[in-house]
């Protein structure tokens, strides 16, 4: 079942574990946010990406469940003796990955192409998809520093500042990369991973002809929900939901995916939703383990598969 | 007695540290050998600029006399993991600089500012000056491999190729930055540290003009001596010697600098040199000690100043 799954950092890189253990390495695509990317000391950090080369790898910190596991921090401290406001955490071996994809970026390379050459030195033989080949940013508006960058606004602040709304820069300029193009039209289902929906998805799904390029997809196109019992499982997904107006539960998210998806995984804590004309299913969703992820990914699929033919 | 002082890596620093020891900070400029100078994974290493600024910041690592004390190698590890080829050794802490650099130079500014902020940054008080702004690259023509920079020769193949012939690559569009003019024209002497003349100093004297305005000073012009007992203290000064046809003594380095210089300082191991047309004197010249490096500073600037009323 060749499968499409868009996904963000953390939560996203669980659930492509999982369906790594799961699928032949070619039935598995992965696209990923990178609308939080930025420049650092001048080079391009990707940190979505980031962490799913190092989840597929095995190179994770699993406490984390980013950055590489036992790194050090020697540089960020030579750049603090130089002065340098020292906010965004970099390891010394994951500033490789940073300085050979600037090197290469400034060589003139895709960001496509950069990203499967990492992939491929670090032996991962699913496809990593970057969303978009040009740089898109998300800008948050907050009540108590106006507009920041995205890092600004997670890192720097932890997310503390109150958001106003939300926008994508560049995202006018972004297209669907041929890789993205024939991923998503060879694709038997497409899933929405359980990654932040405004944050996260919403920067993928906002590349200009990505929305129609699935809808245009008579497949199973599932969401699972990020929201768990009224929460998140991490990070600021029900903060903002509620900055943004809107209930913290998995009803707000089927209705922010709207028509995009045709299916829906909400978790077996939450009481059954109604959710007009998607399939939709409750299973457990909370990846702690590795064998949670797996479970999750096999149940999806297998529920999925279930449907495939008769997508509503 | 404003003191500029011409240098390559390790050997010159070691001069260039006495000299910080003795010298008001205002009264000292060094200006180093930049034709070493190299792109590794895209970033700018500048390793005579590095070893004379880690050298002043005491940041230096002692055993080597370059890179900085108790540095890691994490980044270069993951180097290696990314299948990337890794035979120049740069140290975790290390990697700032030459971000920062790179970083910098990006962002259009001069090689000699970034260096002013860098020392600054790592509060060395003297003036160190790159030789000058724009790339020039030494290019070794070797009878095992042809023509190969500079960093091959030296790091890759630890000097062990046959040098046929050294030239300068850019070394025509190179040119006196204002801040170089303005040191040796209010110079009260110029000394040439005992760094390997034809690898390290050469490029200096090569830039166009500065051959001429260091003529037109009627102060000291002072080289001391690399070559000790008809030996290089380190590197490969008297191989070179040899492969270029000369003979492996002080006199040959007095004969390459010429009407450059009108005096010379060589080692009390050697016997009497007739140097013709300038002064010159039997010093130690081994700097083992940080207490070697003060005494062979103030005896150069004492010798120096003893004469300095009746250049030859």
């Amino acid at each position: 079942m060749k499968t499409v799954v868009l996904v963000g950092g953390v939560g996203g890189a669980k659930l492509a574990l999982g369906l790594a253990h799961v699928l032949p390495p070619d039935d598995l695509t992965i696209v990923v946010n990178t609308a939080d990317d930025t420049w650092m000391y001048g080079l391009r950090v990707c940190p979505d990406l980031d962490t799913i080369m190092y989840t597929l790898s095995g190179l994770v910190d699993p406490q984390n469940g980013w950055g590489i596991a036992g790194d050090t921090t020697k540089l960020l401290e030579a750049m603090r003796r130089y002065g340098e406001d020292v906010w965004f955490k970099l390891g010394d071996q994951d500033f490789a990955t940073h300085i050979l994809r600037t090197r290469w970026l400034n060589a003139g390379h895709r960001l496509t192409s950069i990203t499967e050459r990492l992939a491929k030195r670090l032996s991962i033989p699913q496809c990593i998809l970057p969303m978009v080949d040009l740089p898109v940013a998300t800008i948050v508006d907050t009540v108590e520093h106006g507009e920041i960058d995205f890092q600004t606004y997670f890192v720097r602040y932890r997310w503390q500042p109150t958001v106003k709304s939300l926008r994508l820069d560049g995202i006018e300029k972004a297209s669907i990369s041929p890789e993205l193009q024939q991923a998503v039209e060879s694709a038997d289902c497409l899933l929405v991973a359980p990654s932040n929906p405004w944050l996260s998805v919403a920067p993928i799904l906002s590349i200009p002809g990505l929305r129609d390029l699935m809808l245009s997809r008579p497949i199973p196109r599932v969401a699972i929900s990020p929201i768990v019992g009224g929460q998140a499982i991490k990070g600021p997904a029900a903060k903002l939901m509620t900055e943004l107006g809107l209930e913290v539960s998995a009803r707000s998210v089927v209705a922010y995916y709207g028509d995009i998806i045709n299916g829906f995984v909400y978790d077996q804590v939450d009481h059954e939703i109604e959710v007009p004309l998607v399939h939709s299913t409750r299973l457990n969703t909370v990846m702690l383990t590795d064998n949670d992820k797996v479970q999750l990914a096999t149940n999806v699929l297998e529920w999925m598969k279930s449907w495939a033919k008769t997508p509503s």
